[in-house]
């Protein structure tokens, strides 16, 4: 079996999942009641929470919130922080939780507005920059693109919107970011960023979310108080801790990964121009993750060409899991494809355990599967 | 070590938690990618789901959702089943996760009035009536007390509900009835039914709700289109399954754990009346769950009782481990208890594995503490 779709979601480690299997019934009880095993519960929770921080370079006066998912950090940043006497700006190139989420504000009357993406599926930044007046209050782009693995640069973008309006406050989606590519928030001016477990083989049901301090985010789930009443719901601490671990594993070796992972999407790229012909690889002239590679390959449907290399047990993806065909249109559209080369979108991700036996594997099958198909059309 | 807090939080039964340990490497495949292992893994999550309707004695034409926790579904279902234009009556017996988001509705325009409590802890069926009229579009009320164990009887309020108004939802936060006292939704009218995976030994993380089929649910967390839009975000398949699990283990010896428990609470009053003097056992004269028993001693502070018990390991809660305080207040005050009563409760609640001789250590420990404190006041 050779998984190639990790950009969707990863196999948790088996050490992680051991482990929190471990605090289950070991640190089962509610850090919200007030004796001795609760309040050691309580500490190791807000201690996951500043090695967090600490992981994303942010200060550790910045508040870091726990949530079920990424989906529902999402919800609740963009929720908590529009204004309805302020303008919203999000990114065309958004994953649909915070997409679905600005659109939803705009019907309920916020005001809200698109940014376009370049041709290379990063932020139009000219955009942006017409975009960008005294009236917006919240500006939210993507780090890495999970279509297209391209890498906004959220330093220089984030400094040009606190530059043009200081008041504006910033928020970057880092789900396919954390522990892939080099996520610094010290030197960034984000106020707050969202990441997610299952994408760094942590336990599934589990996400984050940073917020500088003194951000005023409005409370929009509501409850027992818990996670500064900003996420109410009893704390799943097991899966917060395995989180913490599992980011802990991928940082611990993050340059190895990196570097390792650069050279197997440098192979793979390699090996289609040697084997495929006819394809478009996208986000080329952008600087990408290694952990993504979108290919459009035409005059074939990428749906037939995912179930064809499923007899492989090779397991990719046409876009992102979620609502996989809309989005991945939404992105590639708004980078300038036309409906034929979307129609043939393969996206490749990877994980630090895949090999060069298996882009081999990979280039092989799909280079026959990709003469057969189009032979027959 | 004595835990007698298992209306916070339970400890995850071993089996489960190990089942979930190897779901989360074996079933690890995104529900919502096309290729087999994920059409396998978005099967099995269907037969979950199945499984828990059969579970609530629903008909299988019915929806259940999964949730990352029974606070989301309560705010999903509240946000979801409010309309403008309709009035909603919810319970000042409702756990935090209802009453404060019934308050922020209310805050936000909706027309929200709250039904009185009787002096054991239940629903107010006369004042319910006077609040009964074709204006009111949802009832929401508490299947079982977290604070005292009342059971309010879902069956007969629903039925009296909709021969009043037959167009008014009805809602049933059920989290501490689900697997503890009887749940049969086929004999009631209830719209929707709230259940947690963490109370019932199940993994943390993990909530669902029950919607009769035909009920119009506006959505109002937005991401990629998974639970049918209810509740995005990439489905926590291993909890899920773990919460399953731990549902067929309470079910599986329904009968017998009820007898047991019944038997244990019954005990431990009989105890307390022989051993300890001037208290209250709450919600008396109602129908109550075996898992839990209220109590507020007189002439001591609650909190500094529980404080008492920890240095023997017993760990009991003051009242519901969310806000404690506010909300543990809030419905008991709605029960007509004064205020030096409130400042002395103590709620036990059990599980499965608890014992007469935990009991029995329980209340010596109690009695010495009672009058120890009572003669330092």
């Amino acid at each position: 079996m050779i998984y190639f779709d990790n950009s969707a979601t990863t196999c948790t480690n088996s050490e992680v999942a051991k482990y929190v299997c471990d605090c289950s019934t070991k640190l089962f009880y509610n850090p919200s009641s007030v004796y001795a095993p609760s309040i050691n519960v309580k500490n190791i929770l807000n201690e996951a929470r500043a090695k967090m921080l600490k992981m994303l370079h942010a200060s550790s006066s910045d508040n870091l919130y726990f949530t079920g998912s990424a989906t529902e950090a999402n919800n609740i940043i963009l929720n908590g922080l529009a204004r309805k006497n302020k303008k919203i700006l999000v990114s065309i190139g958004e994953h649909p939780s915070v997409f679905e989420t600005a659109k939803n504000l705009k019907n309920s009357g916020f005001n809200v507005e698109f940014i376009n993406l370049t041709k290379d599926g990063l932020l139009d930044i000219q955009h942006l920059k017409t975009l960008l007046n005294s009236d917006v209050g919240l500006v939210s782009f993507i780090h890495v693109s999970n279509e297209t693995g391209a890498i906004n640069d959220i330093a220089s973008i984030s400094k040009l919107i606190k530059q043009t309006v200081p008041t504006c406050l910033v928020h970057c989606d880092g789900v396919q970011a954390f522990c892939k590519v080099d996520v610094n928030l010290s030197n960034t001016m984000v106020d707050a960023y969202t990441i997610s477990s299952h994408k760094i083989c942590g336990p599934k049901g589990v996400g984050a979310f940073y917020l500088r301090h003194g951000v005023n985010l409005k409370p929009s789930v509501f409850g027992g108080g818990q996670e500064s009443n900003i996420r109410p719901g009893t704390e799943n601490v097991p899966g917060i801790l395995g989180f913490v671990k599992a980011a802990e594993i991928m940082q611990s070796n993050f340059e190895q990964n990196y570097k390792k992972t650069v050279d197997l999407k440098n192979y793979m790229m390699q090996k289609l121009q040697q084997n495929c012909t006819n394809f478009i690889i996208n986000a080329q002239n952008a600087n990408t993750s290694p952990y993504v590679l979108s290919v459009s390959f035409k005059e074939v449907r990428g749906e037939v060409l995912l179930h064809a290399l499923e007899k492989y047990e090779i397991y990719v993806s046409t876009g992102s899991a979620c609502s996989s065909k809309i989005a991945g249109n939404r992105v590639l559209s708004a980078m300038g494809q036309n409906q034929n080369d979307i129609m043939g979108n393969i996206r490749f991700s990877f994980c630090n355990d895949n090999t060069k036996e298996e882009v081999d594997f990979v280039v092989e099958k799909l280079s026959f599967e990709l003469n057969n198909l189009r032979r027959i059309k």
